[in-house]
């Protein structure tokens, strides 16, 4: 656990410098009907390229001492804040620069080799992602493929061109079982489904929340990765949006571990949430087939 | 609401002829430890062609009165009985006449027309083949075959092809979508996945357990019947046993409504349970592109 | 089966006398984009009162032949019509004589005596009411208390007070279980639980669909029947409106059942739906112990 | 992750010496079809106060090198072991020290004080403790009574009067759903309620594979640890065993990361288990009052 952060780190930011990569904000407010302790995730995980970031949190206009920041995997980060009652808003913004070579972490890993700890854990079945009970079908669908990259893509292609996108079409509690069977979702339900698939493989695999320049309608995004050759590879089997220009969150089994705002104690209701993901310049196509790492 | 059948119904059964078709039997046990209301469904159905039979209970070898028989559909017959404590034998032996010439009901309804309320009921979904939760995979899947009989024969072969038969390997609770994600079942589960599937793509689809000669090992067997061309056809995606030589005991809308033995008051256990079905000569080969109709 | 109506049953509905007990509306409009088959049942089943009622389906503004009726279990009637292309309409108006003396079916039956098949039938789970899968919790729950009614009324009670009434709180797959454990639902939910709960605990239950005079805000409304002494009585677990002006739509095993419109074939999309129900005079005040019957 | 380890760690262990408190052992058997990795979970974490421990696995009788040991979370440790075709043996035995002061861990945390990332992650739902499912019927069920503590031990008597330990009746794939619903489940379906209800109530919870001097029949066993007072609780909802004397495995978010044996590549079928777990003189009497913390 990460004590409070100097003021400084937040108190300013300088002004939009012309290259930029990615300028990424995000603005809540809350209803606080008693007072409420509240968890975040939704500030750029440490590994991105922060240029600068803002923070500002305050109930009825009033500024809130900082929130406790907390430490999660792969450079994620949770603001922990008590809330009064009142309303709550939540204010945040950072700029990237963007990322000028690439170096997938872990190249260096022989394929084939022993799993560590982490890839171990993401093997596992997870609460939307429930692999241990789908490796059936998995098998009868992906399992003439060669093991590895070629099932991965084989199960978001296959993902892609059967499940639509239909907001609304998905409940909170749905798991990507209900995703398989009935063949609609959002964001998060075509990454869990990718997830479950993998993991049913035999590949690890995992759930990041974004910030996506150029989704459309903007809102949080999610996307999944699977450790192949070495290296974790972004996969997005909605296809909306270019991967190479996500911008990580949270990291995690799945979106039980990267919920933007968790209630914890006390009563609040979500009120209006607006985000936004911009990218100097045009955005990049994506090409299907390239790796992409997600920083 | 049928009254207790006569008793010589049951009292005498002839020698077996030359050329009774299909002799089947089964014998149950169970242990009653608080008197128990116990409804059977193991006699042939009236549909068959019934040569003779005999069914007899007894409590420690002591014969009981005979169970009320209601009426289910299609024939059905269900089996009321009121045990007392103590061991619990019911026997049941029929012999059926090979049916000479196959008239498949309903032949003279003109494919198309409306449906009637018994097609209506057997297109929703129900306890064990959640119809209305696999739309999605199941369009995706057999959608752009046409409609009838060549998605029914395609789902067929694809559970065929695609669900392991595994002894033990389902709970009693399971659903067809178990079955479809797991990849394993046994008779039940294939017959609910198929059932499933059919409804989901607007077929009808009912459920039939039947004494199935040829089966290894011998136990009940559960196929399914789908609305095709104005008939009932009857399909079995194990692929076990020869089609033309099951014999209907009930029908309904999954195992739900087919149980052999089913404690409404009381308590009693099932100890043992033996079941035999042979036919006169050699079992016919099946032909699985065959229209079979189940009488 | 039954064929087409005569005309002049829907033709002319007469003035509505003083006395008549109950008016119920149903005016459904639906976008068809593909010829479609729809099934519906929203005409008061046959074992009400009915004094008058008038059916009308049009596309765009042209009446359409009227739709064929099958007869439904308990007096329900079911409307299979082809639509063209278009918006159709669909209204429906009945007015119900009050019913002067309440003679509920089957006093004549001693209780205790074994069952029918259709309260046989009635003990089965459903796809919404999966009772062998909650025996455990509904035994440790209510085991305690006698047999029949006093568990019944037990069970109502305990939904009453622990499921909260929240529009939009459950989706169209959930099943009794789904509001068992989130503790929320409508009123499809509310019956759901009730049939399980009862099923479980070997009283058969079984589902209706009614118009509710009282129901705020007004739309279709469902609750659930128990076998009890001899007799279906009448059980509404959101204590939303007085149980004796209740008047019967359909009746089966869930909503799988009772849907007031199923496509069956085509695409057909309901673009809005308006549902009345008034009763001449003040509404009743329910008595939560008293034994209703539902004609 | 650790690299192997030294030899001498597991050559020699050295003669149980009098007052060694705890002895555990574990024997294992698999056919290895198809060369397969497995993870092992078998051996006592570091935060047990280890005397003397050993870990033998061979084939065909022929020793192999030695497991992998990679590092888990709360000192738990898993064997990473590559294992060729043929009868793989896994032998682990263990002497323990009693502890001699039990000093829990975290007690210098005040109460009520804000989560650390650790604490947060056992309040998410996970594969088999949906807790966010089941919110509902935690409230309705617990809400009544003080947060914390009271909560916690009224959970773990309503599991213990209400859920029936029965060897055989849950399957790998159920849930603390299934377990809520059907009353009936083994030790890790106990625990896995107990961790659901506790999340649901907002006090985390975690669990825990261990050895258990005094389980009859003798196997590994499953219990849960709570976030009360600053500190983790352990509970045990089928009161089978003292928990002074538990031995810590393996420690999760459910038996998703607990499992004993993990095939994550090839073919290996379990042949054969078999665990001791003994303790020096008499086992201690289980005061369920008592607050006890799990080394």
């Amino acid at each position: 656990m990460t004590g409070p952060q100097p003021a400084e780190q937040w108190a300013r930011i300088p002004a939009a410098s012309a290259d930029a990569g990615r300028v990424v904000t995000c603005d809540l407010t809350f209803g606080v009907d008693k007072p409420a302790d509240i968890a975040f995730q939704l500030a750029v995980a440490r590994s991105g390229r922060i240029h600068a970031e803002r923070l500002d949190v305050a109930t009825n206009g009033t500024p809130l001492a900082r929130p406790v920041e907390l430490s999660g995997p792969h450079g994620g980060r949770l603001h922990l804040l008590r809330a009064p009652r009142g309303i709550l808003t939540v204010s945040y913004r950072a700029e990237l620069v963007h990322p000028e070579t690439e170096q997938p972490e872990g190249r260096a890993v022989p394929a084939g080799d022993l799993l560590t700890m982490e890839q171990l854990i993401f093997l596992r079945p997870s609460r939307y992602c429930p692999s241990d009970h789908v490796v059936g079908l998995a098998v009868a669908e992906f399992g003439a493929l060669p093991p590895g990259r070629p099932r991965v893509e084989a199960v978001v292609d296959w993902i892609y061109h059967r499940v639509a996108y239909v907001v609304g079409s998905s409940a909170v509690h749905d798991s990507a079982e209900d995703t398989l069977l009935t063949g609609q979702g959002v964001c998060r339900d075509f990454a869990h489904l990718g997830i479950t698939l993998c993991r049913a493989l035999e590949v690890p695999a995992r759930f990041a929340a974004v910030y996506a320049p150029g989704l459309d309608p903007m809102d949080f995004h999610a996307v999944f990765e699977a450790w192949i050759d070495g290296g974790w590879r972004t996969y997005d089997a909605t296809r909306k949006v270019p991967r190479s220009s996500l911008v990580r969150i949270a990291t995690g089994r799945d979106a039980a571990d990267a919920a933007f705002a968790d209630v914890l104690r006390g009563i609040a209701t979500l009120h209006s949430l607006e985000v936004t993901a911009t990218v100097t310049g045009n955005l990049p196509v994506d090409d299907p087939t390239a790796d992409v790492h997600l920083y």
